[in-house]
């Protein structure tokens, strides 16, 4: 019982954060409000407010459910023979064009940043975090030999995972580029930069 | 007296641009109306007309700005010896502290940009102008043997252009780096993707 009322909250927060998705792309995260996000959830404000009190609440959210896409897919890397090779798949998967709405809710939220010291931290925090995740898949990387030992890896993950969102971002703003071979140039970058050199 | 009265007008578009960028990045661009702009400004509606007739020339006007930046940069490439070398030296100034401000009134656009059909098409048009003149630089240095051949040098282009944006954009958030580290290892990262592979 207390399982299937725990299912239906989740699955009411998923409701919330898709109506807000769908309000701050239409009106801006800045000007979309919690009415806006109510009246798209098809919800009174009394009940929205029970799983989330404010807009600042639904972007951590959102991050935190990002987050936890990037934890599963380096933990399934984690069993891969060829740590170097899981990461570059990785980094191609995550340039999948799917994600387009998504990176540009990326945009709205990193320009709220700008303005909003709260939305700022989320957004560092959120980044950190990720940043955090691959720089322990690059350190065991260089442990087994796979990656070259004299790069900092915190540096180069946070280097990596900044170029990786800069090129979402120009993929998802409809970039006249050929995206399939924007990820394997992006994966032969990641290549030549992380490979022992010789 | 042709000389003085264009500078003039030249001195008057440049105070309209940074009224408007304090505007758009205290109200964010979407909000940010004429009338505030001429307020921030101190002229009447009529005479800003004279100079931007709308929010959208008074963001292609800085665009504009930007990209004879990078032209006049890359210009100054063209008389090295080292093509590499100097194409290194440009990404690291082009990721100086010194724009954080003129970096999230870019996170103000692109959040606009998915929006805007209208915005997005300025930045699309300014992004592939950029590439452009970097594709050409790569170009040069791989006829005099200083970039690998077997790089699609527009490819490549595109790429670093991106990642450079995308490593600005964390700086500009105060990501917790040491943003000189960032650099140096973002010119690690372009000599090992660009270098002729031994």
């Amino acid at each position: 019982m207390r399982t299937v009322n725990h299912e239906r909250f989740e699955a009411r927060r998923r409701h919330v954060r898709e109506a807000a998705l769908a309000c701050f792309k239409r009106k801006g995260f800045h000007q979309a409000s919690m009415a806006d996000i109510c009246a798209e959830a098809k919800m009174s404000p009394g009940n929205l407010y029970r799983y989330y009190d404010s807009k600042e609440a639904i972007i951590a959210a959102i991050c935190e459910e990002d987050r936890q896409g990037v934890i599963d897919g380096l933990a399934a890397i984690g069993e891969r023979p060829n740590l170097l090779e899981a990461m570059l798949e990785m980094a191609g998967e995550a340039l999948g064009e799917s994600d387009a709405e998504k990176r540009k809710f990326g945009c709205e939220v990193l320009a709220e940043a700008a303005r909003n010291e709260v939305i700022a931290e989320i957004v560092r925090r959120h980044n950190a975090a990720i940043v955090a995740i691959c720089t322990e898949a690059i350190r065991r990387a260089q442990e087994v030999g796979q990656v070259d030992h004299a790069l900092d890896p915190a540096l180069a993950a946070g280097i990596l995972v900044a170029a990786a969102e800069g090129l979402s971002t120009q993929l998802a703003l409809g970039a006249p580029v050929d995206a399939q071979a924007c990820r394997e140039t992006f994966k032969l970058l990641m290549m030549r930069f992380l490979s022992p050199q010789r």
